[in-house]
């Protein structure tokens, strides 16, 4: 099924914001087996947004359109579907009703901007929004289908997932495309692709491999094709044990999920319990394991010691080591992850101090230096690291890399 | 000047990238009053690079491609363009010695593949390439210029300022486009747009309004067409004046900066200090503030405090306290704010507790509900919220709203 899809919105053409839902959309389609031929953002303009339905009418199966859908007035991507689809505009009693209940449960009255989003063209399907006022619409002209979506990203993937994508996949069929993920840790792209070159070489003709890079790890997406799914589910396992045995100590998850899931799992199964002490991640690592739900079983609390007063005073490093080793030191972040694992009262507790930059690097210890300590009653692992020049990645990698110290600490790998 | 973006690369379209190129070339060269039409991400596909060229060679006066310049076999936009503009290849020699000093520089040898990256059609100007071996192309048919560059981003950017920018300087004369942005907080995108409904409507016409939401604020985006920069400035400024006067406790900067920017100046400029005592944010809140560099001069460190206990033994909660009200409460984030404020000996301390979600909530406290405090010498402020059921997205907007009530307490408005 060939598709496009387009983005609507003046910021994307002026560069204020990266137009990240092309790339989401771009991937969860693609994973469905689509092949998208092109990817075009528009202004909000009525002409142009018309103008681009019509193209794709002729070139494509099925559109996808995000943006352009909220109560203000440069806001026209429904006006112009409206008109392009021939529709009569009707006040939805599902939509608005929706509506009402977003605003009654925040006990707020709903405005009149606001009440305009029911109304709805009365030729589309409409595709549920649980999280925002704009629904989703789906249309359908000469064999070419029309979804259009609202530019908010967490709107957009919310009607995607729940209402979208199982109408969509009625649509296809034939072929079955099958995935599965393989988180890995701890080595670039480059070097990663080195190690598993001749695996990826011998991969059966319908299996795909993608590199997906982010801070800090690497996420392998493996995609098989074909007519039955046992069969592919089988030959990914065949692949993904092969896998396994050469990068044992990369991989931390075989699906795809992140570090603090991980972590936060292994430590609710064994019933253990977590705080951390972080001077350059600045709140980044408690950050990360309270968003998980639940982390509260496992999670009791952090100290964030910015200033070297607190980790003396509340974590019991020594000034004496302050002073000789300075702040940035194997000693310190050794002394932080174990007197947070005291003073906590809990089985385990991570230490970091480094260098985030942009300044307060020195050629002995550059922007970038890292020390990370996790800590158990029966150990304390400590380690170095030189990350990059860039404060905020400097401040994710810090904080993956201890989230890892800590599972392989758990595991005793 | 009428312009359009082509990005090439059949990554972008499965997206297993997101194209951060197209965002950076649309706001360089809207900034030299370029106006941007559209942006379109195309595969590695022979015709249809010169069926966009075509397309756009009617509609636009200056087209820039980024991608598919790279040395290996999939990249084909440089014999695409060679077609397009009928020249003939030609080994450029200026390009080749560049080569040749980039590999000599590693102590490499160049590779055929890559002395190939010199081979230049004869009818373009060629744009220096400083960081890599695929340099830019700068050609022109029937009144279009096409200035082709690599896709990667460096590479991309090194181009566009070294060797672009004064050449497309040059080029322009008449219209001129002008931004400002107002950043807001407090107030849903649809309620703001109520507010300002009669000055929006009273806007000169040849000024734009778009409202671009982010979790807990709303940024409006003000664009200015016209022919003197001068004259632009201060249209804007008289409007953003009038607007200052219809919503002045919503708005926290009149530039495009976060809230943790906008605090971390105030403390900065007055020498106070700040620390966080956070139970729902998990640590979220220091996060934010120690992204901003140079954050260690104002912030001392943080307690999150996950646990009951820690809020008791760290920030002296009162156990009657959590016991009679529960920790979600107005006097236990009072206490939390003040009990930072005084231990860690700061002149400000935030304390916030609330049900993030997805679970934890009642009838009485539904997910969403969070108390917030702030606290000084002179005073402590505290309010109840009631955000939604998204987790993330409570966590996210009870930051930004905390950061928010501490510059109101800062500037004593």
């Amino acid at each position: 099924m060939k598709a496009a899809i387009v983005t609507i919105g003046d910021e994307i053409l002026i560069g204020q914001i990266v137009d990240t839902n092309s790339a989401w959309m771009a991937e969860n389609l693609s994973l469905l087996g689509l092949d998208i031929q092109e990817i075009r953002s528009i202004p909000d303009k009525r002409e142009q947004i018309i103008k681009t339905l019509k193209e794709f009418n002729d070139r494509v199966d099925f559109v996808i359109i995000s943006g352009g859908l909220g109560p203000t007035s440069d806001d026209i991507t429904k006006a112009s579907l409206n008109e392009y689809f021939e529709g009569n505009m009707h006040i939805d009693k599902e939509v608005l009703s929706n509506i009402q209940y977003l605003f009654n449960k925040r006990g707020m009255i709903v405005s009149e901007n606001n009440r305009l989003q029911a109304l709805i063209p009365d030729n589309c399907i409409v595709l549920r929004n649980p999280s925002g006022t704009a629904p989703g619409m789906w249309f359908e002209k000469e064999n070419t289908i029309f979804v259009s979506l609202p530019g908010v990203p967490f709107e957009m993937k919310d009607i995607f997932m729940l209402d979208l994508l199982p109408r969509l996949r009625k649509r296809l069929n034939g072929s079955i495309i099958f995935h599965r993920t393989v988180m890995t840790h701890g080595l670039p792209e480059s070097y990663l692709a080195a190690k598993i070159k001749e695996w990826e070489e011998a991969l059966p003709a319908n299996i795909k491999l993608a590199y997906l890079p982010r801070p800090g790890m690497v996420r392998l997406r493996l995609t098989a094709v074909g007519k039955v799914k046992s069969e592919l589910e089988e030959l990914l396992k065949v692949e993904i044990d092969k896998l396994q045995k050469i990068i044992p100590q990369y991989i931390f998850s075989l699906k795809d999920e992140a570090l603090e899931e991980v972590v936060g799992r292994l430590l609710k199964e064994r019933g253990k319990t977590l705080s951390t002490a972080e001077s350059c991640t600045g709140g980044m690592i408690a950050s990360l394991v309270t968003s998980v739900p639940g982390s509260s079983d496992y999670f009791k609390g952090s100290i964030v010691a910015y200033d070297n007063e607190i980790k003396k005073a509340e974590l019991g490093v020594q000034e004496s080591v302050l002073l000789s080793e300075g702040a940035v030191s194997e000693k310190v972040v050794r002394q932080m992850a174990e007197g947070i694992r005291k003073k906590f009262n809990v089985d385990y507790g991570i230490g970091v101090s480094g260098i985030a930059g942009p300044s307060g690097g020195s050629s002995e210890k550059p922007v970038g230096t890292t020390w990370i300590a996790v800590s158990s009653a029966e150990n304390t692992v400590s380690k170095m690291f030189l990350f990059g020049e860039h404060r905020g990645r400097n401040i994710d990698k810090a904080s993956v890399t201890a989230l890892n110290m800590l599972r392989v600490m758990i595991l005793d790998i």
